[in-house]
């Protein structure tokens, strides 16, 4: 089949590889109904992370089961199934506390980007829909896979309440995620840091209340402004960086909450500082198998419209532009037709 | 009058000073019942934080009221108080929140080591009981003022819950009230980290299941052995070195939470290894205002003794032995008699 490789920082191809075949009996293959890139994926894309040879790229996935390992007993071919891009087993100690994504057998998905994938640890997991679903909320449950996953995770480690004020740090496509859950959630007051129209537009139709373009010191202090000088109940912090982590720190009130998914590239905490500033700190992998069945819902009864976060679509063949787009934020995430 | 004074590292002294007296028509002047050395106080006594010229020491304390400024409302002369060694208004929005040692009008309590002392901010710091308590119950209500808040807020932020699986890092005197907090709250099993008999004993009669000598790698080795390799829900780090912070972190089992009182000297997290760690970290000065009088309640009904933790007690005149004894871990928590 035809499936995108990453050779080297910046050298994305639709290449040839082998078809994905069960090699443990826990294993499912299932036939894609799209893909897409994450915010993640340009980490490797541009050079900033170690990796040895080539790798086999793409970690969100949906689409019908083909064919299952002999151990495989909740889900079976035919049926429509989303997985989260953490594998677990949904059974050990670590998944039964509510975070798959530390499950003692965890793997990361990989090879996703393609029109067939491996699924690893298939019961734990996936998870089926009673039918197959509407062609039009294919995005829409593609995302639930991460990005809406993570998105969540953030407002829920940052404790977002209903009647909060919520500051989300970051406008790439997990940001966006983050607006829409803290939404869900019932913040009264949302606001989005963001300075590019497009992005502040889908926050702002995805429940923000308040859009800020500053950044660093001065975003700070817009956010104190706009809280009466208090600062913000919870604040999800969706990049990654030194900058962003400390804007983030520095938009909480004391006592207050943030939670932090964007992978830290650089990021040092000072923990005398981390201390005076008395707010509480929870990130990670998203758990999003734990929230799977909650999110594949929302979308199936069309409460939620994650898949607007899509505002580019390519064929497989032309994953480099979709790459590129987003590398130079052209495209808030892409998406990948596979037929 | 008498009091203690730190005139350079290891320096301590019982000196004149001047008496106390209403500076602010919000301070109140207080009598106090015996004041106590906090294991923080040997931060500058060690040469371990920066000072300039001579402090006047101590910040733990309950007494009798004698002199209010003019402003003062909720308490008045006769009445016996204990108060945060935080002193806030207890009507700002940190305040509100439940976040007191964030007043917006924070100071903090100095001075105490001595016969009087000046609380500023008296209506929003002090607690005033029904009656002059028992002389017995003096040394329990002046752990309330600090240490055994303290503790509380360690189990708190460190989300001790009935049934839970708690880890005490420290075996100083807000360790062991950690542990008899982790106790009130219900934890099922509380494991105290110690190789000190004394400290051993103390944490056991509060409530500790099983002490654990080790330490570093291996006392989160033995940790996790006792877990069924899973690790803690909640961790107690009350110590507050770069060593004490690790242990307590990768005590934890993913998802659960690390309560942190020890001031930070030295402490640097990094963002990667905590993002994967996925553990939820909660530090800071306690809000002891918002736990005084649940803590003095528990105490005055005799529920609870944090008292015993002072196993040493000497005059204010010999309050350098005092420090001598804590220093060299001869004493847990030295109380100062002072009449």
């Amino acid at each position: 089949m035809r499936a995108t490789v990453l050779h080297s920082p910046g050298d994305i191809r639709c290449d040839d590889v082998a078809d994905p075949v069960i090699e443990k009996p826990t294993d499912a293959i299932i036939k894609l109904s799209a893909s897409c890139i994450c915010g993640s994926d340009l980490w490797p894309y541009r050079g900033l992370q170690n990796s040895t040879g080539p790798m086999h790229m793409g970690h969100e996935y949906c689409g019908i089961v083909v064919e299952v390992g002999s151990a495989v007993k909740t889900v079976r071919p035919g049926q429509f199934v989303v997985g989260s891009f953490c594998l677990s087993d949904n059974t050990c100690p670590h998944c039964r506390f509510g975070f798959p994504s530390s499950c003692e057998q965890r793997e990361f998905m990989s090879g996703a980007q393609a029109p067939y994938a491996r699924v690893p640890l298939a019961d734990g997991t996936l998870v089926a829909t009673d039918e197959i679903p509407a062609d039009d909320l294919i995005p829409s449950l593609l995302a639930t896979s991460d990005v809406l996953g993570t998105g969540w995770y953030a407002a829920d480690a940052a404790r977002v309440q209903p009647g909060c004020t919520a500051v989300v740090v970051g406008d790439g496509a997990v940001g966006l995620m983050g607006v829409l859950s803290a939404k869900q959630m019932g913040a009264e007051r949302i606001i989005a840091m963001s300075r590019h129209t497009s992005r502040q537009d889908l926050a702002l139709e995805y429940g923000a209340t308040d859009i800020i373009s500053e950044r660093g010191d001065a975003g700070v202090a817009r956010i104190k402004e706009l809280t009466k000088g208090v600062g913000a109940d919870s604040v999800l912090e969706c990049v990654g960086t030194q900058e962003s982590m400390m804007q983030a720190l520095n938009c909480a009130r004391p006592g207050g909450a943030i939670g932090f998914v964007g992978v830290p590239h650089g990021v040092q905490l000072d923990g005398h500082g981390l201390f005076f500033a008395q707010k509480s700190l929870m990130g990670g992998p998203a758990p999003v198998r734990r929230y799977l069945p909650y999110l594949m819902d929302l979308v199936l009864s069309r409460t939620i419209n994650p898949g607007r976060v899509f505002d580019l679509e390519v064929p497989l063949e032309d994953v480099a532009e979709g790459y590129r787009a987003m590398d130079e934020r052209r495209a808030i995430k892409t998406l990948l037709r596979l037929q």
